[in-house]
């Protein structure tokens, strides 16, 4: 079964996730700078999850750029993923909206707990149908990335009630570990 | 005509329909779990409408992969299926905030039994271009899982006014059984 | 230049009107049949343009297989139908919320008649540079469809104001009009 | 790496931008003419900002024509773009409510200035990949219109605070600038 429609789909979903964020801002009625001031720490959360997204779907690319078949577990565990990024919106604008209060600041951790426990998921599916001798096996063995995150993810939610920055802090920190793209892949491929 | 532009589409459609439904979660504008307490209806119907959205997309994933050309009545049975696909949203908003309320569950169910009658359509007019003796029309002669879901929901719907969780049970055991990927037509296509 | 790209965004506009459409279908707060009576106008005129992008999706799947490049004076014309579309669900909200009343419907009619005449003027362009003689240019010489349209649609604005419903009548037996999908195109490509 | 699913998801980005600027055009309650009429700016802002949404998706149409392979480089470059035209509806939304108010057109074109920067950028990280000899190299090696465009917006966004008029008609012209697709490409591949 081709991987085409399943990448279109994914593509299409991350899309929307990434523009519907932005509904989260709710134009102000004052004309002036007053107004814009209750946006920042919307503002700041749409950055925040944009660069999630974003990551997410470069990701994504380099993961199906080794993949040859999908099979109907595959299509189940990338709508898992799907899922758990399709809460984005909703917990960027609590987040946002509160001001990064404790509450919504540890329940953002947690989906983004769940978007990483699900990637790696969709990772263990992919190499349980190409084998673990496959360019796609060979190249995310070890998944030190994935494992740290879901680890540091966890460390953080506690956190967030003790002091919601430094939540923030290691989602961000995170994020920039993510943003080098997964060059483990790109070199498998290329020798 | 080729089937390429209805596969775009639909993906487009399905995984907008899948995305705006989150919107009808709405933002609390408390910071604290009480705020999350009466989105737990929002919640739940709104996974139940994914994994329907999922199945769907699975299916017709499937079911397009025996397909090889489009006509124009194919066009039509496809955004006939897609009409009632895109209710989902206002029918999974109306049933989570009234907290599975009697009627809006008996319309929801509606609406399910309506997409299946859809669906159920759009396979005929599939094996109606491609003959029975296809690979398409031999891979779901049959179609039990299609007609068994339609009169489940017809017992479903007059259900949910005596007992609207017992329709809701019924709904969710119709997505398990679909969740198995139509394993008839991935048969028929390795043969 | 290639004609994917073009095929692939206004895919991707039109399955975003016609998903959006139904954003104007507020949940009502009811949980009764009577809460769904006021939105009866709002599905009628929902389904009225669903009926309609499904028609310009299908025309302009049929008008693109003829095609073989697109230059810059396509991309544009292209653009201008789908500015014209996108006008479709704020004149949907507006015409079902106030129930049909006169001005709303004229409105509506006029939008009707800009993606006419948008759409015409594709035809044009695109006729334009493949040439007279090109498939494409035997295939929609005439055009009587387009031009009728145009036609009935300044026919039915100003009878708006004598009775709303005799102008959807009009719209609705245009729609009706344009369903059968646009045979000249399909018979010229197989001969 | 191909380029087929940034173009994809690029071009799924701004069919989403450019459908829900509209849904800032809220439905008036009025069936009357006085209902539309605080809706004019409104709709004038989304006229410019739809025309600009189109522009960007014209020009990184006929970019990416000229591209071979894409790195996480133009991943990152592409995304970084898609974030500032991300912020077109809600600033179409805020300027068009405040009926073209000073602080909302002078915050508009510091968007307009932040997306000409992030395509310029875009384009010098391809021109980095491809080399300056490449057929993209010296198809954009001047971008005269990258540049004049950035100062324009510097010149305009102050100007909005004497007279915001003035500041529309300078973003008024430099999208009339752009309608212009961008030949220098064009010539150079048909060489």
């Amino acid at each position: 079964m081709g991987k085409g429609r399943l990448e279109a789909f994914s593509d299409g979903v991350l899309a929307i996730i990434i523009t519907i964020m932005v509904l989260e801002m709710k134009v102000p009625h004052k004309a002036d700078l007053s107004g814009l001031r209750p946006l920042i720490p919307v503002f700041l959360s749409y950055v925040l999850s944009y660069v999630y997204i974003g990551i997410y779907w470069n990701n994504h690319h380099h993961l199906f750029q080794a993949v040859h078949s999908v099979k109907g577990s595959v299509l189940w565990a990338n709508l898992h993923l799907l899922f758990w990024l399709s809460l984005f919106p909703f917990m960027t604008g609590w987040m946002g909206e509160n001001a990064f209060a404790a509450i919504p600041v540890a329940v953002y951790g947690v989906v983004l707990m769940f978007a990483a426990i699900a990637y790696f998921i969709l990772t263990r599916v992919l190499i349980a149908n190409h084998g673990k001798d496959s360019t796609l096996g060979t190249a995310i063995r070890e998944d030190f990335k994935g494992k740290i995150s879901v680890i540091l993810y966890a460390v953080a939610i506690p956190l967030a009630f003790v002091n919601a920055w430094v939540a923030c802090l290691i989602y961000t920190v995170i994020a920039i570990f993510w943003l080098i793209p997964d060059r483990r892949i790109e070199k498998t491929l290329i020798q």
